[in-house]
């Protein structure tokens, strides 16, 4: 399969996740004023980047008035910043509480995808932080909340990702199911699961294992990870993480890592998906200390590995 | 405010601590030959460095003879490398038993300081290292020495602390006080208590969080003791650390980090401190391998955040 | 003593362990055609690499015909690879079931070094992985199989590694010995003793503490095994670790690190072997993660390093 983009080309897009969603003085980003969008941009845009994800813990574009929204996309294009997906976080179909206010949200950033020649969004199951997550130096050390075990709220997320993915089709977009623990995309076991049981072409999957290999407890192995979802690999939250791991004692503790040094290699990864057909843009994230520059690390380190002469075969791991 | 140097000349010094003061052969470098510093330094100049700090655990230049100090300096105008602050580690002037001679040493520092047109010295009120410590891999994962809870020795530190304000001040030198665990300046509260007490112009801290970020114990979250210190910044030591803690079991194990890529957010720290008006120069350290060779990473990595556009602007972490 | 090269050509070979000796789909790299051979070596060379081991977990070229050997080295000739060294692993010449059997393909390794003026090779007594390492996240977290205590089993070692050095010093060939926890070159200690037991002038160490530091247990400190060793120092595999250690508890946690920022300081560990005489190519290796990435900025430390203009002195650590 011919790959659409050349290693320069190639969109890889900065998560906003290193800028808080509420500024120093308990303003909300969302009804800040454009100035302080662009000074959080334009630290985008000089850490090298020329595209961005405005993740929704930051900003959520859909739900901007649409003078806004413009003000968004200007200060976007000035800064030469181009936006191929929109990633949603904490936005559960099925949350207890808000799951259908959520629903309609992801509706919306469907439509603002459309309306605005974006292709990809993502979606996840993963509900807030718990206070206990909050307080932690790092929040996955802590448990959080888990999708409830019972078939029928498991049927009833199958059917609003369905119903999510025939508006997205409409439009021409695609979702990006991400992996994120204790949820139905909890392991790879259960995200093959899942986006089968969705069975739609619309519908992959955000194999953004760094979620899973950061936990302290035991994982399957990342290798394993690609190969079974590699497959069905769509846009694509990419990190990674130091996890030790002591086998004979099990302990485990991790930190997060740059793309090249961490656990996972992410050569392999991307070249296995590649040999595949992957063809989505890739979001490059880091939780911890500097968050830009380290993206800015792994965009690139994902150039250097897209550019070798090698990278249209089929590959092991 | 404006900012004194551009990203270019904003001094950054190479701390000496990655040079022993003793060398292989028992002989100590404050007795040795001026080809046994050069050869420290010009490793240093090779390492890209234009500023040392001619840290005292490697070379007390106070109390080098007239002629001994003249070669020193003549070797590092050789090799263009400016002096921009002196570091003192381990003289506390409230030392139980060297407390009357530290502070004479300090005084001399601040002469020596005045006397080269050095505009900055560190001073703290850490104590010796421990047999154990020595021993250990990780001297910090070992309990030190603790500054008494008394308070008459709080005041004695004040009292000479001021001493050596007063002394600094009539010089045109700025003192910079060391965070360091289990002394006056253990935590940000109590470094904010500490400088508040001493209350002179001539005093700042130096928000070295890196000493308290790398403890196998709950501590202060970086931001907070960033939030809380940055007001007072002065001449700053700066090192990073890979702090991995499960928040479930309390467990904490580091490791020492390059700036970029620790657990520290040094873009946001950096900011902040700019953005209150913080204007001295900066040491860059670590320790653990290569330490020379992390810093120069260090010292490239402060002034790609010193290069950005917005660097002006009041900023959150 | 003069260096035989400059710090832009030291011969820095690649280790191919980031490339498994079985494929996918289960073939043998041994038995596959020479694309499958050409594709890896391209990815080295890819990476910047202009020297390559063969490491013998991917290829034994000791065992391949001539034929298939000419077309490995035609391969690795038309992509600038030079090959300073052929490294075993796992072929011990005291192993109980295979030790004969590994004591003949040792002497054909050597002739086949010989036969392509390949002028190191690497051996050493390091066992199978077992089933419960081979699970493992980390193999080197979990025991594996020691080299028994009996003097007999100690002597037939000397005996057969001498048998070997004749053999090579008779091709104009240099063995160096790996030092690996549990073996007779388990600690620095054992190492000089296995050394100085066999007294061959074609047997150096391969000081590979990689291996020890990297345990989760007590260790001898680095630059402890770095004095003890380095007057032995031959082919050298070189990479880092970062050690986590509580020295108030005993625990530790580890994980692969490049060579700048890992525990070791090799810049004091290359420059006092270089001020010993070293004279030996460089193997870079890393485990987990992206190997051949890392392997790459390896080699780049390395080359800065040797670039110092002090590097022809003396050295302390």
């Amino acid at each position: 399969m011919a790959m659409p983009w050349t290693a320069e080309t190639w969109p890889i897009a900065a998560a906003m996740i290193p800028f808080p969603g509420v500024l120093a003085d308990g303003q909300l980003v969302q009804e800040a004023a454009p100035e302080i969008w662009a000074e959080a941009l334009t630290q985008v845009a000089d850490a090298g980047f020329s595209h961005v994800d405005p993740t929704d813990s930051w900003l959520r574009i859909a739900d901007l008035t649409p003078a806004r929204r413009a003000e968004f996309l200007a200060i976007c294009a000035d800064l030469g910043l181009a936006v191929p997906a929109i990633s949603t976080s904490r936005r559960s179909v099925i949350d207890p509480e808000h799951g259908a206010a959520h629903l309609a949200y992801c509706h919306r950033v469907i439509d603002t995808a459309a309306e605005l020649g974006v292709g990809h969004v993502s979606f996840g199951f993963f509900g807030p932080l718990t206070p206990a997550q909050i307080q932690a130096t790092w929040f996955w050390t802590v448990d959080g909340v888990r999708n409830p075990a019972d078939p029928e709220t498991y049927r009833l997320a199958v059917a609003r990702i369905r119903e999510l993915a025939d508006h997205a089709a409409q439009c021409g977009v695609q979702i990006s199911l991400e992996m994120y623990e204790d949820t139905y995309l909890g392991t790879a076991r259960d995200s093959l699961r899942f986006v089968q049981d969705v069975d739609h072409a619309a519908v992959k999957l955000n194999i953004d294992i760094g979620n899973l290999v950061r936990l302290h407890r035991p994982v399957e192995p990342w290798a394993e990870m690609i190969a079974l979802c590699a497959p069905y690999a769509g846009y694509w939250h990419v990190k990674n993480y130091y996890r030790m791991e002591d086998s004979t004692t099990g302990q485990v503790m991790t930190h997060p890592a740059p793309m090249l040094g961490g656990t996972i290699n992410w050569r392999a990864a991307i070249r296995q998906a590649l040999a595949l057909g992957f063809n989505s843009p890739f979001l490059v994230e880091h939780y911890g200390g500097d968050g830009l520059s380290v993206c800015a690390a792994n965009r690139d380190y994902i150039r250097n590995i897209l550019s070798d002469r090698t990278i249209r075969h089929d590959q092991d791991i």
